[in-house]
């Protein structure tokens, strides 16, 4: 291994590449990262982390109107101010980047803060912020660089704000607009009504968040309309102009908006520019994702990749996972089992929240001969007191041949606690029999999961 | 069957009672039912219902504290109106208790209003409030009468609450103690204090919730005095005196204390006074529950009883899985399995919330020649921007030989929630395997009990 400087080299210092390098580190490993721009990646700096401080800061909007019924009166309504939340936020990221850094250096992993890039199957190329160049063998180089905001092309586009940008807006906008029907366009909607503004969202297609459950997205629309978020389906903008600091937006159907910021949250791709996969012969799939074997190598073998450069769910504990299946399969003895994208669980942060393990209602009827559906929606107890009308979905699909329980889905307070547990038991194969046997904790919501007696439908 | 009024009838409209009158009736039996108080027994009426309207009306408390941090300024500092809550907790019940109404009506099971005794093992005596008397045969009578708050006798005794009273105080006691050192004594040193009273638990042992896996115990205690409950272990109520509209209470340990409210929590007895037992030669056990076979049969085989009265725990869980495991035995074709009282989920709705399911880390050090136990304590995401020191607790004991996770407890925010789909997993006798198998939801406090890699101890 003395032919080259490092066993491994990581691009990328996000959930991934930093567990990957942590890991291989601690299985003997002679390993570097370069990181040009945040350590944690996407999940600790414009992900994961803030939207799910700023979900908490939305939630209390609904804290504050929930409270006089339970005997807590408010003499004058409270205040909200942005620069105390996206400076709190931002200061809580920097104690999270240095507890990144220190992880590294105690985990003995060479930190370059510096832009990398492939010059052949075994060096990297590594460009500091001062343009400072050097470089660096290994004898594996993994990616690890993440994904990136998409933005559409289309007149005035470039008066959108990215999910990367819209965190650390100097003003709040008193009136929000954000473009898309994915889980980021439905988690800043729900934060940016939380917190007060008006807010609309706009999507091309007819329901937001494809791929969920049908219901759950049904649902879900229903009970973000109540909240008082608007809801525009069937539409999109076409243009975008500036007026003063605001922006005059026309949408295909004709109607005009002014709104203060506009968030497009059409996609994202794999963030792939600059690292000189071309010239070392690493295609793109069609929708500009590399490529990768069973152990994570690209179409060069010494050359890996993970996370959301790949494909696969674009999800933290995926990126987690992989990397310490790459290790496993690189820097350890025995090769491990190939690892299961089956009934990854996975929670939206809209109010109320989404969790969600296995198949939707319509990907179970196409799978399975015959499904039981059981389901109920109910008040919370907590909103019996409170005046918001709010409610909840839970919904467990049933392979009926098996009895095996292959989806559970719930839309409501606190839903990615709840099916957390939930996907243990889906994830194992257990049977709604399993379901039923085991006794409900009194009171709560989620109970309701394992007191579902009769099939609502088959 | 002609020979009696009814195949059932059933004493006691809580949920037990209810559950089984509902069940027998769907089955197709002739049933009525008794009740003299209140529709829903203690769950919905003096325990469960109330007691949990009144922990979220507490935990408003914290989350006016932790606004803050999330950019949240109030002007004014929020006022506790303690009639407004108890007012709308008592209208809340009223409406469950006119749902109970109906779901016996429309189970066709007859509802006396009135008070009932047994008078031979196939008849009941009804006496009404007015005085009216009727006498009612039937070929099953089934006793679910529930429990009844317990109060030692001590020179001043007469002037605490007992559970049934505390939640419709005339006014908002400023300074508040309890008595004892189970679930219920620290769910109301929780309310009142999170509702603004300066609160005292006394307690003769130690440390309070025995029976709960010991660093729960300990990681409770921290966390409730964090929040300002005064915690007296070791000590006893000698006397209480009145003293104007408030009440002086002397301590065993010499100590002197004035308050304005004592709540005695110090135990629940089976509620069989009046019912009739001894002419039957129906006796008591030692800790005065009454004897049942796996049939439910007490030494009359045509009485039953079920739920608090007989021995196991007194939840309402259990006491509707009894009334349904009753009925299948007594008016259903197939003979059911017998009942599995292990692996009870359950939780304390103290603050924070303690959740569990299975063998404390003790028990289990018992049971098993070798233990492995994975444990976390973190500060939940939330209370990075809030000002709080709140922690949560997580902790998962597993069988070393078999790999079985055999028990599950945490301490934190909606403990409850997250341990009933937990439940399910250790119910099925699932491995540490199958939880490291499934992916986090991130960011979920939950996910901790996925990703718990090393044991903390074997």
């Amino acid at each position: 291994m003395a032919e080259f400087e490092y066993d491994l080299f990581v691009i990328g210092a996000g959930s991934g590449g930093v567990r990957a390098a942590r890991t291989a580190a601690a299985a003997g490993a002679n390993v570097a990262i370069a990181e040009d721009l945040y350590l944690g990646g996407t999940c600790v700096n414009v992900g994961c982390v803030p939207k799910k401080l700023y979900s908490y800061a939305a939630h209390f909007h609904d804290a504050f109107d929930d409270a006089a019924g339970f005997g807590w009166h408010l003499p004058e309504p409270p205040r909200f101010e942005w620069a105390t939340l996206r400076d709190n936020k931002s200061g809580e990221i920097k104690r999270l980047n240095e507890i990144y850094r220190r992880m590294l250096e105690n985990a003995d992993v060479t930190l370059f803060d510096a832009r990398a890039s492939l010059k052949d199957p075994h060096t990297v190329l590594l460009k500091t912020a001062e343009g400072n160049t050097q470089e660096v063998s290994a004898e594996k180089i993994l990616l690890a660089t993440g994904g990136w905001p998409w933005v559409p092309d289309f007149p005035g586009h470039q008066h959108t704000l990215d999910s990367n940008q819209v965190f650390d807006l100097e003003c709040f906008p008193e009136r929000f607009m954000v473009l898309g029907g994915g889980y980021i366009s439905v988690e800043f909607a729900s934060i940016f009504n939380g917190l007060g503004s008006e807010t609309h969202l706009i999507y091309r297609g007819n329901l937001f968040l494809r791929g969920f459950d049908d219901e759950v997205r049904d649902f879900t629309r229903t009970e973000m309309t109540r909240k008082g978020v608007n809801l525009h389906f069937n539409t999109n903008i076409e243009t975008i102009e500036p007026v003063g600091n605001a922006y005059s937006v026309t949408l295909t159907d004709g109607r005009k908006m002014e709104v203060d910021a506009i968030l497009s949250a059409t996609g994202r791709k794999a963030n792939v520019a600059g690292l000189g996969l071309e010239a070392l012969g690493i295609s793109l799939d069609k929708v500009g994702k590399i490529p990768v074997n069973e152990r994570f190598e690209t179409q060069v073998p010494s050359i890996l990749a993970l996370g959301d450069l790949i494909a696969g769910p674009e999800l933290t504990p995926v990126a987690l996972a992989e990397a310490m299946q790459l290790v496993a399969h690189h820097f350890s003895p025995d090769e491990p089992a190939p690892l299961d994208y089956a009934a990854i669980p996975t929670a939206v942060f809209c109010h109320p929240n989404i969790g969600t393990v296995g198949l939707s209602e319509e990907e179970a009827r196409e799978k399975y001969a015959a499904i039981r559906v059981y389901r109920t929606d109910f008040k919370a107890m907590k909103h019996t007191l409170s005046a918001s009308q709010e409610r909840t979905l839970m919904k467990l699909v049933v392979d009926d041949a098996t009895d095996i329980v292959v989806g559970a889905h719930m839309v409501g307070d606190d839903a990615g606690e709840v099916i957390q547990g939930i996907a243990i038991a889906v994830r194992a194969g257990l049977t709604k029999k399993d379901f039923d046997s085991t006794l409900g904790i009194h009171p709560t919501g989620a109970e309701e999961f394992v007191t579902l007696r009769t099939p609502t439908r088959k």
